[in-house]
C-alpha cells in the first residue's frame, strides 16, 4: 500500500554534520543530496543558512546546481530570538533566502530550557513559536516544527509541552516533530508519549531520535507504531555524540518488517550503493557491522552457519540481502572449515566437488597460513591464488619475480621506490613515486610490468590498512597489510604479512598482480574489505 | 535494589568471536575474562569446548590462570547429536571435561531447523534435549538452555516452541534463554512473545538478541521488561553479521534507567575503561559513537550546544558521563564558535576571561587552518599550542629546529630516517629506524633532543591516521596526519597538514615536541583519537 502520506526525512546534512571527524564541503553535500534523491528520501534538510556560512552557499548553490527528482529541500533554523519582531530577525530572513519549498523550525518545548538557555519566558516561547511559524507560512512555506527536548520536556512540565504541540500546529505547522534531543528515551515512554500528544493535539507528529541509550531506531519504530507519520534520520546514524537514528536501517525496517513503502519499493536495493557513496564523499569509516548495509551484514564465519547456509541462506539471514542491494558473504578462517572454504570457492565462481580433497588441503593451509598472523577475510584474491594452487596440485610457475627494492622518502615530499625484478627470465629495473611507500613500490611494478602484461594497466590500488601483530614464544612480532584493489568493475583484497610493514605491503601487491595475471574465471562482484579502513 | 536473581551474561568469548576481523589468541581471551569478571558481569561463556581446539586449550588453562571473583565460567556446546546415547557423545564430554560450574546447551526450537539443518524428528530433538540437559545437572552443572532461533520458531509453531522451553526447564535448565538468531524481530513482537512464554511455561526466561534490525538492545529491554531474568550480549555488541546486543549499552540501561543493580553499582564508573582495555586486546577500531563508552558520546561539536553545556552540561547530556567512567568533552572546529574555543581552554586548564580577545583571535585561526584541511577535534595538543600563542601574542621561539630529514625504506626491513637540525644554536645530525617513517623520524628526534631535554623521554607515540584531503580551485591536494601521543599517564594528540604523509607527520611530530618541551600546565585527562584509528 502506498503511504503518500508519510514523510521520511534526511537530516544528514545538517543535525548529522555535527558528529565527530565530519567535515563536509559544499561539493560533497550537493553530492550526498542527489544520493538521498535517487534513494527516494522525501525530505532533505540542508543545512542552517544564515548560521553556518557554509549551508548559506549550499542553499544559493542547490537553486541552480541541485535537480531534485523525488524529495524536497528543507531548510532548518531556529524560531525568532526572544522580543524581536519576525520581520526584522535576520536568521529568519536567511531562512527565507534559502528559497526552499519546506521549512524546519526549531523551537524549545521544555520549560528548564525556555529558563536557562532562552532565558525568557513561557508565553514569549510561545509568542515566538507562533509568530515564526505564521510569517513562513504566510511566505509560501511549508513549516515543520522540531520540538526541542521534547520528552524531557513532556516529564518536566506535561501540559507546556503539549501547549508547544498545539501553539505549533495552530499557526500552521503541517507536522510537529518530537525530538528526543538528549537522546536518553528508551521505546516504551516514547511510545506512551506519542500517543498521548496526539490524542491531546490531534497534530500531525514526527519523531527524531538520538542513539545515547542505542535506541534510535527502536524508538523511532516504536514512535511509528503510536502513529507518528513523519520520521527523522541521517545515513549511516552520523550525528552528534551518539548520533542520529540511522535512517537506512529504519526506512528496511518500515518496508520490509511494517510494509509501509516509505520510499518506493523499487528503490530499495538502492539502499547498499547509497550507503557505499555516502561513505565515500564523507570519508567516515564505515561501520562493517551495520544493520542491511554493512559490509558485514550478511557476513558468516562460524563453520555451522556455514554448513546450514549451503542448504538454505535462510536459515541464517532475516532477509535476502539482495533485497536491500547487499550480498552474502562467507569467510574463510580458522573458524570455519571445509563447508566455508567450499561455500567461498563457489562464490568465488569455482566449481568445487563437496568434499573433495582439494577443498580439505586448503581449509588446512588457511588454518596454518592464519596461524602465522594471515587472515583472508577481506583478501578474496590471495585465497583464490591459494585455492586455485590446491585444485592444480602445485603453485603455477610466476611469469617474473622481484629481487631487490628499496623505498626513500625525504622533506620534499614523497616516497620514491626502485626495483630490480627479473621479467620472463630478462633483469629489469624500475622506478616508481608515490605518496606512501606501497604506492612508490605499485608505481614500479606497473612500470615494470604493463609494457609485458597489458592486463595490469586496469589494476588500480584503492586503499590500504596496517596491523601489527605481537609475537609470542614461537615467533617474532610481524606486521599483516590487507589491500583492497579496482580491477575494471570489480573489487577485491589482498594480504601480506612480514616482519615490516612495507614488506607486508610488497607480498600483499605481488599477490594482486599474480591474481590478475592468472587469468581468473571469477564472476565475484564487489568484495569490500570487511575491515574498517581509513581512507587512502 | 538489588536483584540477586538478574543473570547477566557475556558471550564475547564465544558468540562474540563469530565477528568478521575479530581473532583472539587464548592469553586475549583469559585477559578479556578478567577484564569482564572486574566490571561485575554474572556470567562469561567463555568459548566452545571440543568444536574449537583454541576454546579447548581456554577452558584447561582457565582452571589454573583464571581467578574470576564475581563471574562463574560457562561452557557452551549443543544437545547430544540426534540417535546417539549422551554419554557416548564426545562433544558432550568435552563440555564437561571443561570443568566449568555452569553449562550452556543449544537446541534447535524452530521446527523448520529440526528437519532441515539437524535432519531428525521433532521427538528427538525434545529427547536430545531432555537428556543432555539431564545428563549435566545429574554431573553437578548449571545449565542454561539457548533456545535457538526461538522468534522465528514461534511464528512457525508456537506449540512446539513452547514445548521446548517446557522439555528444558522440566529436565532441570535453570534459565531458557529466548534466541532471536537470525536478528530479525522488533521490540513489540520480542515483548509479546516473552510475556507469552513465560506465561505458558512458568520457566525463568533469558534473552538473546542480533543488531539485524538495529534493535538489539531495545529487544534486550523489552524482553527484561516482560518479565526475563537473564539477558545475554557482547563487549561492544561483536559478534558475526550486525553483532550480538551490545552488552555495555544493555546494562547501563538497565542501571541507570530501570534502577536494576545487573551489576555492583560501584563497579558501573568501570565501564568506558573495560571497554577501552577490550578494544585494546581485540584491535578491533572502537565506534566513536557509541551509547556510554564512546570516545564520541559526550562530545559536543554544535556552537549552540556549547553555549548551553556553559550553562549546565545537564541540558544535552541525558546523564552525568562520570556515572560511567566517560568525560564530557567539546570539540573546536568550524562549526563551534567563541563559546566551543572558551569550554575547551578551560578543558584543558586555561583560565580564560569569556569573550577575551585572545579566545576570538585562537578562534578565527582555527577556522583559517580547518579551510585548510587542519582538524583540531583529535588535536589536543596542537590547539593548546595554538591557543598559548594567542595568549601570549606570539608563538614562543623555538629551542630547536630540522632543517632537512630523509627517509629509506628497503627490502631488509623497515625505515630508516636522517635528519639535520639546530638544537639551541648548534648544528647536529640524528638517524632513526622504525617500522614506518613516522616511527624512523619519532626515533630521530629522540636521539637528537632527548639528551638536551631529558622531559622528552616519557613521550610514546601511540597511534597514527592519514586522510587524504582533495584539492580544490584553491588549494592542491594534501594529507592531513593525525598522531597520538602517551606522555606519562597523559594521552593526547597532535595534527599536521602537507603535501604528503611523511611531512605531515613531522608536522604533527614536532608539534608534540613542543608541546612537552613548553612546559604545559594542563590537567587534562586521557583525549582520545575521536576518530576510530588502525591500530599503529
Amino acid at each position: 500500500m502506498v503511504q503518500q502520506s508519510f514523510q521520511l526525512y534526511d537530516t544528514t546534512l545538517r543535525d548529522g554534520t555535527q558528529m565527530a571527524g565530519l567535515a563536509l564541503t559544499v561539493d560533497d553535500k550537493l553530492a550526498i543530496a542527489r544520493s538521498l534523491d535517487a534513494l527516494g528520501v522525501g525530505f532533505i534538510e540542508g543545512g542552517w543558512p544564515g548560521a553556518v556560512p557554509k549551508d548559506t552557499e549550499f542553499f544559493r548553490r542547490a537553486r541552480t546546481e541541485l535537480d531534485l527528482r523525488a524529495a524536497l529541500l528543507t531548510a532548518f533554523g531556529a524560531t525568532r530570538r526572544p522580543d524581536v519582531a519576525v520581520s526584522q530577525d535576520p536568521q529568519v530572513r536567511a531562512l527565507l533566502q534559502a528559497e526552499t519549498p519546506v521549512v524546519t523550525l526549531v523551537a524549545k518545548s521544555h520549560t528548564g530550557h525556555v529558563d536557562r538557555a532562552l532565558r525568557t519566558t513561557l508565553a514569549e516561547n510561545l509568542a515566538m513559536i507562533r509568530s515564526t511559524v505564521q510569517h513562513l507560512v504566510l511566505a509560501g512555506r511549508r513549516v515543520f516544527l522540531d520540538a526541542e527536548h521534547y520528552f524531557d520536556g513532556y516529564v518536566s512540565n506535561r501540559e507546556y509541552a503539549l501547549e508547544v504541540v498545539r501553539t505549533a500546529a495552530e499557526a500552521g505547522a503541517e507536522t510537529v516533530v518530537l525530538c528526543d534531543t538528549n537522546g536518553g528515551s528508551l521505546p516504551e515512554e516514547v511510545k506512551a508519549v506519542v500517543a498521548d500528544t496526539i490524542a491531546m493535539t490531534g497534530a500531525a507528529i514526527g519523531i527524531h531520535c538520538h542513539d545515547d541509550t542505542g535506541c534510535a531506531v527502536a524508538n523511532t519504530m516504536a514512535a511509528v507504531d503510536a502513529g507518528a507519520v513523519h520520521a527523522q534520520g541521517t545515513a549511516h546514524g552520523y550525528g552528534e555524540r551518539c548520533g542520529n537514528a540511522n535512517l537506512f536501517t529504519v526506512m528496511a525496517n518500515l518496508v520490509l518488517k511494517r510494509g509501509r513503502e516509505v520510499i518506493p519499493l523499487e528503490r530499495l536495493v538502492e539502499l547498499e550503493p547509497t550507503g557505499r557513496v555516502i561513505a565515500e564523499v564523507t570519508g567516515i569509516p564505515r561501520v562493517p557491522a551495520a544493520p542491511y548495509v554493512g559490509t558485514a551484514a550478511f557476513t558468516h564465519k562460524a563453520g555451522l552457519h556455514a554448513s546450514a547456509l549451503r542448504v538454505d541462506p535462510g536459515l541464517y539471514q532475516h532477509i535476502d540481502p539482495a533485497r536491500v542491494g547487499n550480498a552474502m558473504r562467507v569467510l574463510v578462517s580458522d573458524m570455519g572449515g571445509r563447508s566455508s572454504v567450499e561455500l567461498k570457492a563457489r562464490e568465488l565462481g569455482y566449481d568445487v566437488a563437496a568434499g573433495s580433497d582439494a577443498v580439505g588441503r586448503a581449509a588446512a593451509r588457511v588454518k596454518e597460513l592464519e596461524s602465522r598472523g594471515y587472515s583472508f577475510e577481506s583478501a578474496d584474491a590471495s585465497f583464490a591464488l591459494l585455492l586455485r594452487a590446491e585444485l592444480a596440485g602445485h603453485t603455477p610457475p610466476a611469469p617474473f619475480g622481484v629481487e631487490s627494492w628499496q623505498v626513500a622518502v625525504d622533506g620534499d615530499g614523497g616516497a620514491q621506490a626502485s626495483m630490480g625484478l627479473r621479467v620472463a627470465g630478462t633483469p629489469r629495473t624500475a622506478t616508481g613515486l608515490g605518496r606512501e611507500p606501497v604506492h612508490a613500490l605499485d608505481a614500479a611494478l606497473h612500470q615494470a610490468l604493463d609494457p609485458v602484461f597489458p592486463a595490469l594497466t586496469g589494476l588500480r590500488l584503492t586503499g590500504h590498512t596496517v596491523r601489527e601483530l605481537a609475537g609470542d614464544r614461537t615467533a617474532p612480532p610481524s606486521v599483516r597489510v590487507l589491500l583492497s584493489f579496482r580491477c575494471g568493475d570489480r573489487r577485491w583484497g589482498t594480504v601480506g604479512v612480514d616482519r615490516h610493514a612495507t614488506g607486508a605491503a610488497l607480498t600483499a601487491l605481488l599477490d594482486a598482480v599474480h591474481y590478475v595475471l592468472s587469468d581468473a574465471p571469477e564472476r565475484r562482484r564487489d568484495t569490500e574489505s570487511l575491515v574498517a579502513a581509513p581512507a587512502g
